[in-house]
């Protein structure tokens, strides 16, 4: 069964019963995103939140210049949206762009409000969610204040070493704060001192 | 009463009782931490999350080479921690100061999860404050990569013009993560455009 995935990642946080779980379901749906076509496009409201069950999400804006600052890439057990858009219907910044041949299941906000108030442990699964992508985005930022990008380069590979085999280089570079140059640079020495 | 602006920074999100929100703050502990003093010192675990009555609290990391570098600044009717140490009780990798005499209401990880499941609006509250905080730190990032110091400091004129009463310009340099002379400069070119 293909949610199971889904089933095990809510049971990582919380004790959710098989019939609380499939009341949940009951407020989803199930998507393929075809490689290189689009989630969301900047300018659009983010309709809903994804649980990604394979494949990979990346999520990015457009600077005034054309380029593109990568914020997140997300891949298969995880969650992902434009979060701020998501929950303000307001449009939103970012584009959300599928690696791969990306299957989801797909909430939307009213549905999501409305599981949460009828599933109680549903609530809580979510704060508990929110509350350590909020703690690692905040890590994150003191990363890149404070750290090397090799430093970055070897937390990513270590978190998420599935981006590696999905993502462009490109995006791997600017996910990371930097030119694909010196990831290059980067990879080059890690391999030696390997 | 001093935890009336704490009542009505829940109701701002929730419709909590009054019964409810006294339950809760039995949960709870007042403290004032002098200007100047540690809220939490690097190296030790985030033991409270706390709620600003009055004062503010700046959250910094300082780099190998002594560098600080500002992840937050907290004011009055702001949340504050280390969410990840006050999470996972590891040592915090940040110091929390007292910008001015700051009475604080605080809350210790194991009441907060007692008190949550206890009060199941409460655990509402926290995943709608974690989600809006989670948010906000993605705008943040974004805006770091791809929008101009200039945007940066206007935003955060916009969002928390309280601030800049409470922190040193040193403090709010690294904050919008640039030196304080170009911080100068900025305020300076605003000032002749006004």
């Amino acid at each position: 069964m293909t949610e199971n995935l889904l089933y095990l990642n809510l049971r990582s946080k919380v004790e959710i019963s098989k019939k609380d779980f499939d009341f949940f379901l009951s407020f989803t749906k199930t998507k393929t995103v075809l490689k290189g076509d689009f989630f969301l496009l900047e300018g659009n409201p983010c309709h809903y939140l994804a649980f990604i069950l394979d494949g990979g999400l990346v999520n990015y804006s457009i600077d005034a210049k054309g380029e593109k600052h990568v914020l997140n890439i997300a891949s298969k057990n995880y969650w992902t949206t434009d979060l701020n858009s998501f929950f303000t219907a307001l449009p939103s910044t970012y584009y959300i762009e599928a690696l791969a041949d990306t299957r989801v299941i797909l909430i939307s906000k009213d549905s999501f409000e409305e599981a949460c108030l009828a599933i109680p442990v549903l609530e809580r699964f979510f704060r508990l969610l929110f509350q350590k992508g909020y703690a690692s985005m905040m890590a994150r930022l003191t990363n890149v204040q404070s750290e090397s990008a090799e430093f970055r380069y070897l937390k990513l590979l270590k978190d998420q070493p599935i981006i590696f085999k999905i993502a462009p280089q490109y995006y791997i570079a600017s996910y990371l704060g930097i030119k694909p140059q010196s990831l290059s640079r980067i990879r080059k020495k890690i391999t030696k001192i390997d």
